[in-house]
C-alpha cells in the first residue's frame, strides 16, 4: 500500500464489503492502467460494484476516511485516466451493465454505466435503433461519457457530450444525484449533466445515463479516395461539409498510415493521403451525394475506389479499424506514445504537415489517422522502450503537435481527453479558466477524493 | 433607489463612465422588464457597455461595493430574467453588436454578446451560411445563449448549447476568462462553455460567442397537414423521426391555435390539431422524404397542403410566427402567461390531453403551439389583468402543466427559461442536483452579485 488508504479506511470497507474488497496484487496490478503509455499505478483495493447503492456508500466510507477513488469501466482510456497515483481504492464498474429501458418511439435508453457499446448496440438490433458513437475501443458508456469521446461518426452524430441526455452520479461524500431527464431539451437551470460529461470522475461516479439513440439508416455506402496530398484530401473534405452531403463518416489516413494497413492486412492500397467515407440515409440520397461526392474528389485529383458490395463495404471498415494496431505493427516490439488533438477543419493541412516535417526529422516513425470531418486527427508515435532518448524526442514531438494545435485555435485533445497526458498543457490552452475549473472541482469534491492527479493539480 | 445600489457604489461607477451611467426613470423602467408576465422590477441604473474591458471595470466596481448586475440583451426574454429584483446595475450589452470573424470553410464566426440573430444572419447571407436557430423573438445571441435558447428547427439544428463552441465570459470580479474554442470538439477538460449557457446571466456575463454554422440548404419544401387529433398529429411525428426523414421544422398547432391564427391572418385553415412540415436537403432527398412524410400523415387520416411555391411556403411560416400574436389577439386588452414545457415525445398525447381537459374546465383560453418534433410545446393562457381570479386560475394551470410534465419525464421549460417564473418548480424537477448547482454558483459568485434572485434562491 502507498499509503492513501489508511488500516481503519480498509477496515471500515471491509467491514461493508468484506471480502468483495479485494487486495490482491494481480487485480490491483490489472486496474492500474489503461491502454496508455503512462507508467501504471496500481490502487491499494479494488471494489466490484453491483449498483448505485453500493458506489454511494463506498464513496461515503471514502470520503469520511479521505481515500482516493479511481472509477474505472473497461481500462480502454488512452492518457492515464485510470492509474491509481495517489493510491486508494478502484472502483471496478464493469458489473452494472444492465439496459434499464428502451423506448423505441422516444429514440432514447437509460442504462447501467457498465455496459459497453457493443453490449448495448447488441441488445438494441431488434429495436432499428443504436447508440451512434463508433469508437476504436471496446469501452463502457459510463467510461465513454466521463472522457467526452466520439470516434468515426461525429460528423454526423456529434459526441458524448450530444448523446447524453441526463445522468445518475455520486458525488464525493455519497449523496446520489439525477442532471438532466428525457427531455430532448431542457432549459430549467445549469447543464450538470454536461459538467460531468468529460471529468474524467473528478466530480463524481456517473453509473447510469440517458442516452439518445439514432436510427439505423436504410442505406449505407462507403468509398477510399486517394490523394496526392493532405492539402487535397482536406480541401476536398471542406466542400463536402459545406454541401450538406449526408455523411456518415470522414476519416482521413496519410500514406504511412496507409502502408502499415497494407502490411498488416496484406492489402495493396495506394499509399497516399487517403479519405474512407461513408453516406447514410435513404436510398436515392445516399447515391446522388456518393456521385456529388466523387465529382468533388475528382475535382481534387483523387483516384476513387467506391466499395460495389456490402462485403468491400466492411471490409473497408474493418482496414480503418486495424489503423491504430497496424501503426503499432510497424515496429514490433516497441511502444506507442498515441495522441490526438482537434483543429478547425482548415487548419488541418498547415499543422499536418509542419509535424510531419518535424518527424521525418527526427527519425521517428509516427502514421496519422483522424475524423477529419471534425478536424480530430491521431498520430502513434512509435518508440523503443528501451531507448530513453527515443521517447524523449517522442515525448518532444507531442508538445510539438499540441503547441501548434493550440496556436491554430484547436483543442490538445479532441476526444482522448487529459488524464495524466496532457495536464502540462492545461494552463497553455485555458488561461483563467483553469482556475475556474479548479474552483468547481473544489467546491464539488472539498477533499479532492475523486480521481486525483488527473486534469490539473490543485 | 431601491437600497441596493449605496452612494459610494454609484460614485465609483460614475467616476468611471461619467454621465454614461444612467438613471433617469425612463431608461431605467425599459430595462425592467422583458416580454413577461412578471411585474416589472427596475434597475437603479443603466450602463450601455462598448467592450469586454468596460464590462470588465464595470463588473469589478459593483464587486466591490457587492451591487448586483443583470444582463439585458434585447429584453425579449419571457420568464422575467431581466427583472432587476433586488435592483443594481443594469448593462445593455446591446450595442456590443459586431461580427467580428466569419469563417466560411469551417463553417464558424465569432460574434460580440449584442447582435440579434437577425442581423447575424443579415450578414452571413452572401456566405451561403446562417446560425441555424429560429426564435419567435427578436433575441440577441448572448441573451439566446444565457437562456439555452432553440425554436423551430432544434430537430435538425439543436439548441444554442449546441451551435456555441466557445464563449469569452466576465466572471464576477471582472476577470476574464476564454472557455472552449474554435475545434469542433474538445475533451481538455470541464465543459465551462456549457456551464455559462442556460445559466441566466447568474454565473457570468458572456460578451463574446464563437459559433457553428450551418449551410443554407439548396432546397426546402414544405407543407400543412390538419389532423382529427392531437394523438394522430403525434404519432405521425414519431414515425417521422424514426424514418430519419430530413426534417428541418416540425410543428404543432392545436385547433384553437388555428382558430386564432385564422382570425389574425384571415385565412380559413382547418381549425383542427395542424403540423406545419418543412424538409431540407438536396433536390431529390427532399422530394422522396415530403412524398414519404404525405404519405405517413395519409396513414393517420390527415388533409394534407403542401406549399406549391415559394410564397405558400412563406406565408405558411409567416403564419406560424404569427401564433404568439394570435393567440394574444383571441382577447384584446387581456395578458398572457406564456409558459412552455418540454417531455418525452410520446408522452405528448397524454400531457396536452390532461392540461386541455383542465383549462377547458377552467373556462381559459388558452391556444397551444409547439416544436413537436423535440415534444416542446407552449401554451399561451390569456387572463383579465383586471380579474385577480382568472389570473389566480392561470398559474395554477401553469403549475398543473409543470407538474405534469415532470411526472412524464419532462422539464419545467424546455426555451424560456427559468428566471422568475419557474424557480418554484425546480426542488421536485431536480431534487438533490439543486443543492449542486446551488454549490457552483456560490464557488463562481461567492457574493451572489449576478442576477440575484433568479433560477433559485440561495
Amino acid at each position: 500500500m502507498n499509503g492513501a488508504m489508511s488500516e481503519a479506511a480498509l477496515e471500515a470497507l471491509v467491514a461493508r464489503f468484506g471480502t468483495r474488497i479485494e487486495t490482491g496484487e494481480a487485480v490491483r496490478a490489472q486496474h492500474g492502467a489503461g491502454d496508455s503509455w503512462h507508467a501504471a499505478a496500481a490502487p491499494d483495493a479494488v471494489l466490484f460494484v453491483d449498483s448505485t447503492a453500493e458506489v454511494s456508500q463506498a464513496l461515503a466510507i471514502c470520503h469520511e476516511h479521505g481515500v482516493p477513488v479511481v472509477a474505472f469501466g473497461h481500462g480502454s482510456s488512452l492518457e492515464g485516466q485510470v492509474q491509481a497515483v495517489r493510491g486508494g481504492l478502484c472502483l471496478d464498474l464493469s458489473r452494472m451493465d444492465k439496459v434499464l429501458r428502451v423506448s423505441q418511439g422516444d429514440m432514447d435508453c437509460s442504462v447501467e454505466c457498465g455496459v459497453t457499446r457493443q453490449a448495448l448496440n447488441e441488445d438494441l438490433r431488434a429495436t432499428g435503433l443504436f447508440l451512434p458513437i463508433d469508437l476504436g475501443a471496446h469501452a463502457t458508456v459510463g467510461g465513454m461519457a466521463s472522457t467526452r469521446a466520439s470516434g468515426t461518426m461525429t460528423v454526423r452524430h456529434g459526441t458524448m457530450r450530444d448523446l447524453v441526455m441526463g445522468l445518475t452520479v455520486v458525488l464525493p461524500d455519497g449523496e446520489v444525484v439525477q442532471t438532466g431527464g428525457r427531455a430532448r431539451k431542457s432549459s430549467a437551470g445549469y447543464d450538470l449533466t454536461g459538467l460531468f460529461i468529460g471529468a474524467e470522475g473528478t466530480l463524481g461516479i456517473i453509473t447510469e445515463l440517458t442516452l439518445k439513440l439514432a436510427g439505423i439508416p436504410e442505406t449505407a455506402k462507403a468509398g477510399m479516395y486517394a490523394f496526392a496530398s493532405v492539402d487535397e484530401a482536406t480541401a476536398c473534405v471542406v466542400e463536402a461539409l459545406q454541401c450538406g452531403l449526408c455523411l456518415n463518416r470522414i476519416e482521413l489516413l496519410d500514406g504511412l498510415q496507409m502502408a502499415a494497413i497494407n502490411a498488416w492486412n496484406g492489402t495493396a492500397h495506394a499509399e497516399t493521403a487517403t479519405l474512407m467515407v461513408d453516406l447514410a440515409g435513404g436510398e436515392v440520397q445516399v447515391e446522388t451525394d456518393l456521385e456529388m461526392f466523387g465529382a468533388l474528389a475528382e475535382g481534387h485529383g483523387a483516384t476513387a475506389h467506391p466499395c460495389e458490395t456490402p462485403e468491400a463495404y466492411s471490409a473497408m471498415w474493418a482496414l480503418r479499424h486495424s489503423a491504430l494496431y497496424a501503426a503499432r505493427g510497424l515496429r514490433p516490439g516497441c511502444k506507442s506514445l498515441s495522441t490526438d488533438v482537434c483543429v478547425p477543419v482548415t487548419e488541418l493541412p498547415t499543422i499536418i504537415a509542419a509535424i510531419g516535417a518535424e518527424i521525418e526529422a527526427a527519425g521517428i516513425v509516427a502514421p496519422m489517422h483522424g475524423h477529419v470531418g471534425d478536424g480530430n486527427f491521431h498520430l502513434v508515435m512509435l518508440f523503443d522502450p528501451e531507448e530513453p532518448e527515443e521517447q524523449e524526442t517522442v515525448r518532444a514531438l507531442n508538445h510539438r503537435l499540441v503547441s501548434m494545435a493550440l496556436e491554430h485555435g484547436g483543442t490538445a485533445t479532441g476526444e482522448h481527453g487529459v488524464g495524466l497526458g496532457k495536464k502540462v498543457f492545461m494552463e497553455a490552452q485555458h488561461g483563467p479558466a483553469l482556475g475556474l475549473m479548479k474552483r468547481i472541482k473544489q467546491a464539488v469534491d472539498p477533499k479532492g477524493i475523486l480521481n486525483p492527479g488527473k486534469i490539473f493539480d490543485l
